[in-house]
């Protein structure tokens, strides 16, 4: 059982900076995630591309951000539950919530923070009948480590930039990487398309175009898809992995039956003071949460996430009073033992 | 009279970014200021010192910090009045509001937004009996342009990081420079206080310690000055100027009497929804403003700008429907005509 002071569900930027606020206040935290990495949608939908409504950043790269503030967070020392997806919750005699993953894993905390976003995010499968029976026995939808297909045959389908990049990746790694799109247009940036058309004519990348997986064979595990070309006919392709990257979609999922007023697909929470929920001990941050005039921004989650924690500081520390401090003036005195500050004045005679 | 959209009331990060966000909704912004600089608190008292929560900074100086909020806004081209005092305000039929500086500047806008922090920042005065007299005839308390003082001989009065980082950039502007101090020690960073003993062992700063200017000479103009030794006796110099630099402190002043509601020292406003004073129009955003769990941070300013620019293009736009957008999706376009956005995604055949 991992146990900490607020557990957080959803590593997007709301989550990953709320282990900041949480730490100032010496309040421990652990994060889960459905993705294999932290930064929510910034990671997922757009690393590669420019933000320019961060405050005191008039450009900032999606990934950048995500890479700052884990870096901003690193001496809190945050636990992460990543690739996983935070499935049901526990209210136990004590007071303090237990939240099991889809995969068994469980936490105790006294507070939880959903910044959950738009949802866990989940991959869009193609409808091939019997793709599940192969998921983990060669099928897979995320690509984790991409050590696994070193000299294996590897079977892409999709025609954005997942399916690009990996392509382009893999066809280093992998001993034949085949690309299957429905259209023979692809839709990303220039300079990857480019490359995929590179390494196709230098026969690193065989493309498969105005075609789809239509059937999985294999005993046990997957040897072997059936393409359909739309135009004419089906082939077989031998291969040991078939990775669709069809992109995730974020789906609210199991929290929807926590027992949480619910509107419009969102969490309600008291925006007037703590952005706590229906259930008290469980708030809702960041895009997760719904309100009269809540602006589903980056900068949003940012400071709801600070409120949220001192308030979650009064509930773990029940009567203790907290003094707010100014980084700038009292540091930053991180779980690692280190401690970030500003450089003292002097007060010096002159003689 | 300067006319705009929103008339925001105070300069510092809160105020700065409001022009962005407002600039996002295609409305025009101007701001007022008392002191010489944007910058806020940020500017005035702690320039140099590095802000460790800002979300997506590990560390940035407070001075950085504005400069990047300037350079984020720039495209919005708002206007400024700086060092003056935003005085009183006016309701006209037309539901516009005037608001008249000490100076006797108008502004006329729609909305006020008031971003004035703890308060309009005005200069501690010693207690010398006739030195409003002298002010602006020899008497400064705020150092705008250096070259005023080209040639000219200069008493500085102070121990801090304002006398000495100013007595050192003077020393070689002003023909005669002095120093005088209560006490022999001061209070800064610790290469000010080592220049500023350097340059005075040169001869190009005259310090003055455990003294006090007295009294202040002169016809129409400041003539001298009198100081008093706090061990003994009186001495006399001649001087065309005395910039007592003591600080500024924040004093909330003239906008307590508009009408609005204030308590602790800030002005009451609906955190519930979009930042509203009890005065239809007028929003109070930063550290300016109060409510339940109100935290007087940096990055609270940065949100609630972003809410109560949605409030006040409703009001501006009456029935006008606004559709937010992301800057990553759709830009931003500047008011002087130039156009920030993310690389385009191609669609691109491969044959
Ligand atoms: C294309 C695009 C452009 C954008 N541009 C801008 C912009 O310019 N400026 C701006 O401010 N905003 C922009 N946004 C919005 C911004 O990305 C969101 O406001 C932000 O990501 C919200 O952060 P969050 O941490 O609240 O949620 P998210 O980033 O959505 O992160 C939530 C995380 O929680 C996880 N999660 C949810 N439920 C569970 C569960 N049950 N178990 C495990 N994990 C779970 C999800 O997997 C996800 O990783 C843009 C969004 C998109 C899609
Ligand atoms: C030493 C110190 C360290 C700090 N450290 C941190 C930190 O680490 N993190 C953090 O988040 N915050 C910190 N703060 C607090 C932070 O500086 C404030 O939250 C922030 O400055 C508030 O911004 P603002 O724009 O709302 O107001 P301000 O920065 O106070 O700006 C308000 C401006 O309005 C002007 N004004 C007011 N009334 C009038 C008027 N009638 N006419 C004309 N002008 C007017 C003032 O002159 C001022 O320039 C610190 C503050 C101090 C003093």
């Amino acid at each position: 059982m991992i146990k900490t002071d607020i557990l957080i569900i959803g590593a997007g930027p709301t989550g990953l900076f709320t282990v900041f606020e949480a730490g100032l206040l010496k309040l421990k935290t652990h994060l889960i995630d459905a993705l294999p990495q932290p930064g929510g949608q910034l990671a997922e939908i757009y690393p590669k591309k420019p933000i320019y409504d961060i405050p005191g950043f008039p450009e900032i790269n999606a990934g950048e951000l995500v890479d700052n503030l884990m870096e901003q967070i690193k001496s809190f020392e945050p636990g992460f539950t990543l690739g996983e997806r935070a499935e049901t919750i526990e209210k136990l005699e004590d007071d303090a919530f237990v939240v099991t993953t889809n995969k068994g894993t469980q936490h105790k905390a006294p507070v939880i923070a959903i910044a959950g976003g738009l949802g866990s995010f989940e991959p869009r499968k193609p409808p091939i009948e019997n793709i599940t029976e192969y998921e983990d026995k060669g099928v897979a939808y995320i690509i984790r480590d991409p050590e696994v297909y070193r000299d294996k045959r590897v079977v892409i389908a999709g025609g954005g930039d997942s399916a690009l990049d990996w392509s382009i990746y893999l066809a280093n790694i992998a001993s034949e990487v085949y690309l299957v799109h429905r259209r023979n247009e692809f839709r990303g940036a220039l300079d990857s398309v480019e490359k995929v058309a590179e390494l196709s004519k230098l026969g690193k990348i065989e493309l498969v175009t105005e075609a789809e997986v239509k059937h999985l064979h294999g005993k046990n595990e997957l040897e072997a898809v059936t393409i359909k070309h739309l135009k004419n006919g089906e082939s077989h392709i031998e291969t040991d992995y078939f990775i669709p990257l069809f992109g995730l979609s974020p789906k609210l999922g199991p929290i929807a039956n926590w027992g949480l007023e619910i509107e419009k697909n969102a969490i309600k929470v008291d925006n007037s003071y703590d952005y706590q929920t229906n259930i008290p001990g469980i708030y809702a941050i960041g895009d997760v949460n719904t309100y009269k005039g809540k602006l589903k921004l980056i900068l949003s989650g940012f400071h709801e996430a600070a409120i949220m924690c001192q308030s979650a500081y009064q509930r773990i520390n029940p009567g203790k009073r907290y003094v707010m401090k100014y980084t700038t003036v009292s540091g930053v005195s991180g779980f690692d033992g280190t401690k970030k500050e500003a450089k003292k004045e002097v007060v010096k005679a002159i003689s």
